[in-house]
């Protein structure tokens, strides 16, 4: 416990509809061990965010010339770090059942698996994520309660918690994801990871 | 001539207004001797294609939390890189003169040291780039015919070919500075200038 408790650590603010925090995703846990980092897992939506700039949708739905980039760029980045990934038909995808069970998870062991296969679901595999039955089959494939964990999911006060970290995340002026948190200071973007990483361990 | 010509050419578009793209100006040269990749220079405005987006002026102003965020990202990534920094205490800088020199530069030896020299007088000297003395001075302090490069900016044909340099970035598909080109393949932001060199070195 005191060597967890001595360890720097990273916040990791992600949102499943998001294809960069994809990236993020696949990569911090190795890239976490390798620094001697800790992740602080922080899920929340984005879409509430990006209403309040007066954005009905993602900028790269909404910048025609951006979008196209974007999926040019998923396509490199993905082989650059040997990470599967297929174009999802729908983006960006509802998200919101997905991210409330993980909201669920943030302080148990099953946490970084979830946020992978829930991940790989959208952009590996272009399947729907905020479908119970799917969401459901990873609980158990991890070995949980899967029945119990969606009520809890589903709960007011649960539902009331993801929105409280979201009002948190605006309030800390996050305007995308992924952003990560490290001593106060904020990075954004998959292209930050390492220099976040490389903060968390510099001494004061 | 044919060792130059055998290279692999990567295709630099830039903004002087651009604070991204003076990371990759600072860095390009070195880089582009590491690969071994020819540079082809490619100043353009920004503006109207910001413009044709609706919007009137950068997303670092427009947007208040990328804004802010943005300035932090300068210092941290100027530290990393080792380049100066002073913040701009006028964004986005009138970048229309300067860039009328680069475009008359594009195919002479001066190129590199003169777009350097513009980037370092707005961004680590805080100085108007658009003043017509300062920017005589520094093509004097290059050995050149400054008075007569200043009428040849100025001249109708060649304030005629920034607009069409600008055209053809908006039909290439280019939103944003710095953006590379490779094999027909864009990559925008000074995060991918190292993946862009990657791509030009590789076989097809």
């Amino acid at each position: 416990m005191s060597a967890i408790a001595s360890q720097p650590t990273l916040e990791f603010w992600y949102e499943f509809a998001s294809n960069y925090s994809y990236l993020s995703m696949m990569r911090i846990d190795q890239l976490a061990q390798d620094f001697d980092v800790n992740i602080a897992w922080k899920p929340f939506l984005l879409g509430p965010i990006f209403k309040s700039f007066g954005w009905e949708s993602s900028p790269f739905v909404l910048q025609k010339e951006k979008g196209i980039y974007v999926w040019k760029d998923m396509v490199r980045q993905c082989k650059k770090y040997d990470i599967p990934w297929k174009k999802p038909s729908v983006f960006p995808r509802n998200s919101v059942l997905a991210l409330r069970v993980a909201l669920l998870g943030v302080d148990q062991p099953w946490i970084g698996a979830f946020n992978r296969r829930v991940m790989q679901l959208n952009f590996a595999e272009d399947r729907e994520i905020n479908d119970q039955t799917a969401i459901a089959e990873i609980l158990r494939d991890l070995g949980l309660a899967a029945d119990q964990l969606m009520t809890e999911a589903l709960s007011d006060s649960n539902k009331l918690a993801l929105r409280t970290q979201t009002e948190e995340a605006q309030r800390r002026g996050i305007f995308g994801a992924p952003s990560f948190f490290v001593k106060g200071e904020m990075f954004w973007g998959n292209d930050r990871l390492e220099d976040a990483l490389h903060f968390a361990t510099q001494r004061a």
